[in-house]
């Protein structure tokens, strides 16, 4: 199924950027969770066109989420918990002239040859809009995890290749509420200037985020295949403008030696816990399972491929055109690929979560 | 089904270190194929102990494979293809000081947390020889990916933070016949330097695999969750020591102008083929569906965990403990890791070849 | 993933019936397959309240079926097809003194223990509404089988003990525009008579529906765990009401000889297609694969629970109380449940249609 | 995956009756249940030819079981259970006449049309061979239901036509034991008097076979697709030779009256127990989720279809033949099916109990 993800928690969107809306479906989540529209609603309005500041599209939708299915009394009954979020402001003509056109960075041709067809407005099911419905997914996601105190935070430490680390302290708590979801405040203004300065020339930018997930507890991931690492790698990679995904010390590790990578354990503070680190190289995991430490992750997003300046290209008959893309676009899929990313880190420790509880559920004094 | 990869086309593995022995069920696979046991032998014997030069083991099995079912006068018949590989070399008595510690950097201690119970003698399910199985597999999926003339290469371009690229030119198609599966022959002796440095400090070394794809065709891959790079990442994750995965130009995109980073189309030398490119920063797949370009992923490969340096740790009381390995054990996860990487992206491609066929099969006139 | 069938034409449904309405996502439709909702509206007005006759309920809805992605230009785009049908009829008093109360014969007490918590409006995921989006992923699925000129019927040859074939000749072709979706004509008068005789008594019925597939090529199925007859069986138990299923010849096989049961096989009037039989013992599967014969189902459906009649049951404490179930409902589910079993058999067979094509794709003279 | 059955707990399983042996890996099964090869070759050891009496043949094999992997001093560890049982006693000889015929009754004409090819060595995985595995996969399954109290037993009700029940009181708790598994013991001459005659008559037999699971906790399936009872169906039919399932009262719920079909509650001995019934018409489901009373399903066996009486049969050309099967070969499937619908029936059960626990598993006060 190429539209679901997660195995028992599990995500399965439809819509594209130009038709009645977009929405999706959660199964499997478990009865009795508090949920109502306003949780979603907010993380929904973090991704929202006009939410990235300079980075910013004018392109502005309400992206009012609605719930068809699976709550009752406030509180999930355990059947699929259907939404759907309806298109407000379709400007077709913007990408009518893209019908024969394939563009650089981007997914069409890719889709032609694929499916022979191409819905060419706005670029279908490739379109940053079908993120809305995984942000949507991932909140509910999060409602889960929030009845294990399990909680995760995203933001932005590098944009165009200016480190925030280089401008302030990391004061990742409150990324939420800044411009790009910053990781600290005093790089602001060396960021905006980048993107001023992009902007007129035409160009894009791209950045690396940062994830981190709290309160994990140790024992989730599976041995083999689905280490948690291999499908959070999944499921970071699969947002559009992503192109490498680092757990833990990521590239860095290819040059450690094995006496400065290994975290050395020291004994918990409280007996049945897991041994304390005072690094975390691994990034909270450890043989693919997660070792009750906070897991740490860094994604590199790609410049937008949307550029004001002209490309060499072909058309679908292979034939060279000069590309010129038209309409309003962002400099940067940050800030607003933040959430997402947040989202699909959500939904995977939710399926985690309850692959895991299959296993160790086996009632004690009974094996 | 945590220890099986692939929706259509399927590896199941199983096996400990110190058990019987090893093996998997390959599901899936088309009828006709030409198969035999030399072909998988040639693969595992790249991944055998022993085959790493400097930086192996001296634990010696032969690794032989044999085949179980689904083979029929030398071709597949479309049944479940089963191998076994039986263990030979196993000396538990290395190993059971183990039982009660958890080793630094290993998945002990989550194993622990997860199951109650673990396999102490030489690490269980997490042990590196679990890689044999997917070699095995991989190397069913390479006899598929071969009638579409689809071939996979992999290759060393880093250890211990020494580039090859700054030794010598790109010598890629020899890499598999050289120590270390080095991308080139200059930077050998260098590498052999490290490698006795490291090995007599009692330390051990990371670094970074590149593995290529040619001739994959355009239109593989999903829309949304499964994009083929989201696959590919959870393929490449998955194996033990991988910390990060890189499509294409990978951590660099981040830093990129999208005036840069996109790959300008220029007309195919021949109709209905997919548009040239003169550069590939894409790593061959847009929004998740490959172009029919090379495909690029790299991959960092942490240090062994196993070091003789006496590391701080905890045994299963959380007590602290001072922890020292014993026995023979690898300086690098190089080069064995490499063909276990070229595995998994060979078992990802046969899927999604699969995934692919069932899309476009509509007769054609009919629809 | 328990609302979703199928693995690679795949229906994930939604809703309940007395909350926003019911849906569903169709994934892995091939692209260019024509639909609009016209195909989808004819289905769904078969199943519709009030077609059914003296049989059916007076609840009408008009199940106005919405298409909300997928469809681009008349035509399947390969991306979901996500389809929505508003409720409109709800009267929850009908319902509300059911919170405490558990029917016999109903699904009540076990959500209870399942979930903890019930949507007690009308039954929730357990209503008959449920198949609405059945039928319209069904009708989905047979536009992808008519580009392969597979076509499915349905019809009744019981009810209430009182067999078609003992008043008329067969006459299916028919049956989707007679009462009853009957197999003759001719049985209707008394069919009535015995509707009409059991509604006065409070009581309920039901019957036995036969359904039919033509031009399915020989070779769909899987040799082992997804016989083609194990998920068509699969498919057609997982409406509710249905107590059997029977393949071919049925519950009979087990008295016959082998020499009886056993379709001879003949030479076909055309080279390279299968053979001909003149018997159907079979019902066109044998060892779980089609063998390019008619495919041949019989269904048991129970009478409905929801009687006139006062019966003995308990309240969610386990006091003993009677219940007498008020509202106007339906006498049998026949005919209603006729197209949700047809749609359940177009979606399996769209299911095996693309596993098939996945296996035997291998393009010739290369392997 | 067509050679896998399970979502959480999984079987996947290899072989033909004329290779190397046939096996299995079972996933997902917890840790810490007792297991060990003799639990699993007392089930095998009542499939084994021989073992039914005069139904059987003479083809004679150990069958002997090894565990290759998963076990670690005797108790599951949560990791893949591998198992294979070789094959020893191969004529090919009486075989290879049928390379270009196909056999009435038989799957080689679909496995040709599959797959192109087809090992014609005793029918490969459409072999009743195959379904030992699926009995060795099933003791494993029981292992994990014992933990759980859960028991599964299963006996013949009729024979070519003679049912059990006009000769003897049901008991069925020492059916194991009997010949034919019968579920009494008066009926036994009369059914060796009606093999003798159908042997030498060179015919075959079929039967019927009721399964019955007890202390099976309520709250077991799913809603809508998967209901317990329509994957017990997808079970048992997938055993080749099965050509009806009946739950409950199957069939004859087609032609009671809802007053008579409900079975009524009355308060359980126990509170917190779910509600007694006198009657179980339901077979133990109502809505596709267990009632915490006895499950009982029916399935109809054809009759084998290998006779030694001549048929009208043609070769792969398409030409007819005459056909008279060699061979020494079984009256009917029954006995030795019982066994093999047992592990079915524990194999959903184990899979659905798992798929359960992960959605109840919320902590308590937390929600």
């Amino acid at each position: 199924m190429s539209s679901s993800f997660g195995r028992l928690f599990t995500l399965t969107t439809f819509g594209e950027s130009h038709g009645a809306g977009i929405g999706g479906i959660v199964d499997g989540c478990p009865s009795g969770i508090l949920l109502d529209e306003a949780q979603i609603q907010r993380e929904l309005d973090r991704r929202r066109p006009g939410s990235g500041g300079l980075a910013g599209t004018t392109r502005r939708e309400s992206d009012t989420v609605h719930l068809l299915s699976g709550i009752f009394e406030g509180v999930t009954t355990g059947t699929p918990i259907a939404f759907f979020i309806a298109n407000e402001n379709q400007r077709s003509k913007d990408y009518s002239d893209l019908a024969e056109l394939w563009r650089p960075g981007h997914a069409d041709m890719g889709y032609d040859k694929k499916y022979g067809i191409r819905d060419y407005r706005g670029g279908g099911r490739s379109s940053g809009r079908e993120t809305a419905a995984r942000v949507a997914g991932g909140a509910i996601a999060q409602a889960l995890l929030a009845t294990e105190s399990i909680s995760i935070s995203a933001c932005t430490v590098e944009l165009g290749g200016i480190r925030a680390s280089d401008y302030g302290a990391d004061a990742p708590e409150d990324a939420a509420d800044r411009p790009y979801a910053a990781i600290c405040e005093e790089v602001l203004p060396v960021w905006d200037d980048l993107v001023k300065e992009i902007r007129s020339a035409g160009d894009t930018l791209g950045g690396i985020v940062r994830i981190e997930a709290r309160n994990v507890p140790a024992g989730l991931g599976e041995p083999v295949f689905d280490k948690l690492d291999a499908v959070l790698a999944h499921a970071l990679m699969s947002v559009g403008a992503v192109k490498a995904v680092e757990v833990g010390s990521g590239m860095e590790a290819a040059r450690m030696h094995g006496s400065e990578h290994n975290d050395a354990f020291f004994p918990p503070e409280k007996a049945g816990e897991p041994p304390r680190t005072t690094t975390n190289h691994a990034g909270g995991i450890l043989g693919g399972i997660s070792t009750g430490g906070p897991i740490i992750l860094h994604c590199a997003v790609k410049p937008i491929p949307s550029i004001a300046l002209p490309q060499n290209s072909v058309n679908r008959q292979g034939e060279a055109v000069t590309l010129r893309v038209g309409g309003r676009h962002d400099i940067c899929a940050i800030p607003r690929i933040v959430p997402v990313l947040k989202a699909m880190t959500a939904l995977t420790l939710a399926d985690m979560l309850l692959r895991q509880r299959r296993m160790n559920a086996v009632p004690e004094g009974r094996a």
